[in-house]
């Protein structure tokens, strides 16, 4: 990923998954094409991030990326095919980051928690995110189908916290359910502000505002 | 407001201020001119929520309220003058709704609740305040200056939980601020999901689940 020029996409085939020594990997016209999907794919998040959809076009995404825009083309057929693999991207991003806490040994609540705390900082930090959520805000705008917002995050926590109530850890009155909405919608809520106000600069400290009255409220 | 098709501009001049018996009043000329200036409003706010500011002709707003395009450009130089009088018209709405809450003589904690949960209703009821929620996500792509957005609510809450805190209504250690700052994030997500997921059908259910844990953490 040396070349890329911003955030590694991290988690997403073929780059972490190597083919290992003496095995049949892809050829290394294979790895160029991989390789430079990914920086068209990080090029048109980069622009999509700072102008929009509307203000993006493909010659953008080829000039950033020094390339012709046929060569954009072989990828990605048209700017909405674009703009569908970056939300895809972005959403793949969650079970990822999940598997990787779950490896952490968690309890499913702090899970919860270390999910939200991790997502805020790729609100911040990673650009295919960023691009995602303009993304969606502009999807009244976008003439292709892009993956529902919302509702993935609100099933994964919601799986977090009722795993939560079965051990005990949050509250016998609460509807796990209930509490991931709430979650999401103050999660979500308070990036958005962020990024308006702050262009995301404060959001740490603006995500500790919501997380810890909401989880308060839940836990045992 | 018999003739606007749509929510009647609740506290806006000059449709609550009549004019008492014997004092000189306007004239029915003007009384006619601000009644299609209203009108002219609400049908761009209507416009404006069901197919957001690009898709949205001055010539719609004429067809809508079946007058000429200068009989529109009359009362608002351009489109981008409709979309700031809308966003202006839903800021104006808070201070008024604030003041008949404060005339019902509530706590300032309660009177904090209940802004929000009218806010809620406001959300899914009144199409001046759906148009400015629409107008302010695609404020990126219009070219006026549009009065920022998230702010004067801040403050109003700000000012009302600090009253709290002084009538120890809310807990000691409680951040007025950022009890604010959250209570407008958990809003302004639920109110953006509520409307992707369900035209705000179902709003008022989800603002409970975002309203209660974050008033019982701060509750004294």
């Amino acid at each position: 990923m040396a070349n890329s020029p911003a955030v590694p996409l991290a988690g997403t085939p073929p780059f972490t998954v190597k083919p290992l020594a003496g095995r049949r990997g892809p050829t290394p016209q294979q790895d160029r094409a991989a390789r430079t999907k990914a920086q068209v794919l990080i090029a048109a998040a980069e622009l999509f991030t700072a102008n929009g959809f509307r203000h993006t076009s493909v010659k953008d995404v080829a000039e950033r990326v020094e390339m012709t825009k046929g060569a954009v083309y072989f990828h990605y057929p048209n700017k909405e095919a674009l703009a569908v693999a970056v939300v895809e991207h972005l959403y793949a991003k969650w079970p990822i980051l999940l598997d990787e806490i779950r490896a952490e040994g968690m309890t499913p609540l702090d899970a919860a928690a270390a999910m939200l705390d991790r997502a805020a900082l790729a609100f911040r930090d990673d650009v295919i995110v960023q691009a995602g959520a303009r993304l969606q805000l502009e999807r009244p705008h976008i003439d292709a189908e892009l993956p529902p917002p919302y509702v993935d995050w609100t099933s994964l926590l919601t799986e977090l916290l009722t795993a939560a109530k079965h051990e005990g850890q949050i509250k016998a009155g609460t509807d796990p359910a209930a509490a991931a909405r709430a979650l999401v919608a103050g999660f979500f809520g308070m990036q958005h502000i962020s990024d308006v106000l702050q262009h995301r600069a404060d959001i740490v400290d603006r995500w500790q505002e919501v997380r810890n009255p909401l989880f308060e409220a839940i836990r045992a």
